[in-house]
């Protein structure tokens, strides 16, 4: 059974679309307030499942709806965003909520500014309406976020309540980071659309300790999508040294088909479940009698040697990270043993065990896989994935007395080549696996976070939404 | 008059250096404990005039000291420095001492664990002994620590008591830190040997806001300042996603005559006073009566291209920490408006008035000048200049009622290039004018640390010291 993306996007999508109601905004007939009233409607009959906040301030929220009204009924927004509701990843500080990381270690701790990126948001009128969930730090530790579709599956990690609260229709966007997967795979599989951009591309402010964390975008549609990544990029710019997001402030660039298409499969390719194989089959049979040119591992020997390149990347991410993550961890859990999670003390374990010289190699590593990575420009304009090995697992929690479980929030497997590469992403909620939502993963070379954005449109008008069973 | 540096190096040189006490170790005719002894003599005698540091730890360090003595008399050092005592510029955490950064914001400020250059120096058996004051948050608003050859006149900064303290005796090395000119023009004041690494060499753990920052060392001796550097490399690595400082673990670079030399003179030539500018001229004649092929911006158009380019870069410098360093400095201020100096808070003026457009441009501008200093790779082996324009100016502090002076910790004209290279520079203490300490300033390309040093060590060898009044 198929039907079509655009069929998808109709109906209670485009009402919870911020970009849709901008018209209406202009007009009077709707205003930001009424469409954050809207969402606290959704929220409340969806957050005792759903569990995707930590905290809210919606008193602060209803008062940045209200001056945004008045500032639409003036014609004169801030931005194309001014009154949009959203989350924010608890990772991020916020000066007017707590920020505690989904870390008991972390309980209560309110730092009292805005991370630079929220900073951005408020100056482009955006209404901060709460914290989501985080997995613990970042990492694979869950939290009690459920997943929108099926309450006994994760919403993915470690944006869990970013992705989970724009799934259930409770905000049109939030914030998420990733430096493995935490946005690209939460995205797939609570049926969202999602940015992570370039490496570097939207300033992190001070949180700069990790050489591959991204914030990023999810969003209902991939207007308030690119609207608000852009509106971070242009007030804030990019991290230290690197390039901001570019592209344009006040639109979304419109959808364009790439001249090539890669397949890329990586080593989490032969451990796929038949229907998700099927789905994604489906998916690149429609590109082909699109006229897309497609380019696979088979026929690219430039595209095999880049797939060759990524055996391992999983576990070279994951270490990485850890090492430069563990000079925080360390004084953490030195000073507080029970205030981190056995799944989060054993990342310490991964960066002793690796030491100086071994982080050095896996950063060589890295680079060789850029090497390949930027050798498949001519070969094939985007590369195209699942966003995820299928749809969402189940999850009910580690069982006491025995090792903490792998993945408990998916399998990252298929999201460490974006974020060891730099490289932007987008996911394009196109796939239904026995009803649950797989995304499609559209990936460019650094820098073309607009192009990406462009040929993903271009998908979601193209492509006919799969459902396999 | 003149006196040649190896006769500066001996006597009450020799004595402080801790690469010398090492044999008298070995043999047992000294130990870490005593030479720890000797040191605090030397801080209760001069610490009341200089004031260089923050807080110390003596408990602490005479029982790190001890624990070194016994691993010497077993023959079996951590390394090189195990037992080395040295002070840490008080913007690095410290777990056991207060980290309060020069800041009134910051009174008090107490993470309880060791930044990862720390905990490195630990590993190796130093003797952390204290934290050195700081200008206010690494900038330009000066503590109290005084010049340790002229109490009228600037120890330099921002790090101010880790160059005084070496300077004074007080300690063999200190930790430092510099995005502008923060180690090299206080070791130049000071009559220290500094390293300002390569940019990413040292791992700054969690301190990666910026991307000019870098972790170094002052030194009494080319020996300890190697091998404090190298001790924390290894061990802690290089800033996440950059290769560590490379190069001899157990010893120091031997001394190197380089290929060649370019004469470096950036935008404050012209405003150096003839005494400066005869001492120089002076230490360039040796190196001429030595054979070194000397390259200058009026023999080579490679060298004055990049001198061109270098037209403006002490702003270029200031500006884009500026903005890298006013996300945090924003939520300080709002927090707390009267515990940041009015100096400090310019910067923050500085940022705004930049925005994210004007800081992509400055760091374009950065591209270009790293361009012309990569293609002088063929034409100079090293570049030397002064370390600061002159010896340390006089400083007695604000005049109530008028705006803040400018430079209060000296002008950082001639250390920004380094900085904004994010190359590998030494200080070598080889020039006395009007009988204060000049620094010679050798610069290389990124990466070529160890070389460097090795080539200021060959100067330190072969040039006379100068003096001039």
């Amino acid at each position: 059974m198929t039907t079509s993306a655009a069929e998808q996007a109709t109906g209670e999508v485009r009402d919870r679309s911020f970009h849709s109601a901008v018209e209406r905004f202009r007009t009077g007939s709707d205003t930001p307030r009424d469409y954050l009233e809207r969402r606290l409607a959704v929220i409340d009959e969806r957050e005792p499942t759903v569990q995707a906040w930590v905290t809210t301030n919606v008193a602060a929220a209803r008062a940045a709806a209200d001056a945004s009204t008045e500032r639409w009924q003036r014609q004169s927004p801030l931005s194309a965003i001014d009154g949009l509701p959203l989350g924010v990843k608890d990772l991020l500080e916020t000066k007017d909520m707590p920020t505690q990381m989904g870390c008991a270690a972390y309980a209560g701790n309110f730092p009292r500014h805005d991370n630079a990126a929220v900073w951005a948001l408020r100056e482009a009128g955006a209404v901060v309406l709460g914290k989501t969930v985080t997995a613990e730090l970042g990492g694979t530790h869950p939290g009690p976020t459920t997943n929108p579709f099926d309450v006994s599956r994760t919403p993915g990690g470690s944006s869990s309540g970013s992705a989970a609260a724009v799934g259930a229709g409770m905000v049109p966007a939030t914030i998420g980071t990733q430096v493995a997967g935490s946005i690209i795979r939460p995205a797939s599989y609570c049926a969202n659309w999602a940015l992570k951009p370039s490496q570097g591309a939207v300033n992190r402010g001070e949180r700069q300790a990790t050489s591959m964390s991204t914030h990023g975008v999810h969003a209902t549609c991939p207007e308030d999508m690119w609207l608000v990544a852009i509106a971070m990029a242009a007030r804030a710019g990019g991290d230290p040294g690197y390039p901001a997001l570019a592209g344009p402030e006040n639109t979304t660039p419109a959808a364009a088909q790439p001249y090539s298409v890669g397949l890329m499969q990586t080593e989490g390719w032969d451990s796929l479940d038949p229907a998700t194989l099927r789905a994604f089959d489906q998916v690149v049979a429609q590109l082909v009698e699109l006229g897309c040119p497609i380019v696979g591992r088979d026929t690219s020997p430039t595209l095999e040697d880049f797939e060759q390149s990524l055996v391992g990347v999983r576990d070279v991410a994951l270490s990485i990270t850890a090492w430069e993550n563990h000079w925080r961890l360390r004084g953490v859990v030195a000073a507080n043993p029970s205030g981190v999670s056995e799944r989060g003390q054993q990342t310490l374990d991964v960066a002793r065990q690796l030491g100086a010289d071994g982080y050095a190699h896996l950063i060589s590593r890295r680079h060789h896989v850029r090497l390949r990575h930027a050798a498949l420009s001519g070969a094939a304009e985007v590369l195209v994935s699942l966003a995820s090995p299928g749809p969402a697992p189940e999850w009910s929690g580690d069982v006491p007395g025995r090792p903490p479980a792998p993945w408990p929030t998916g399998d990252p497997v298929f999201n460490a080549p974006s974020s060891l590469l730099g490289t932007p992403v987008v996911t394009v909620p196109l796939m239904w696996v026995h009803g649950l939502p797989v995304g499609l993963q559209v990936m460019g070379q650094p820098g073309s976070d607009a192009r990406v954005t462009a040929i993903a449109r271009w998908f979601a008008e193209k492509i006919t939404a799969v459902h396999v069973s």
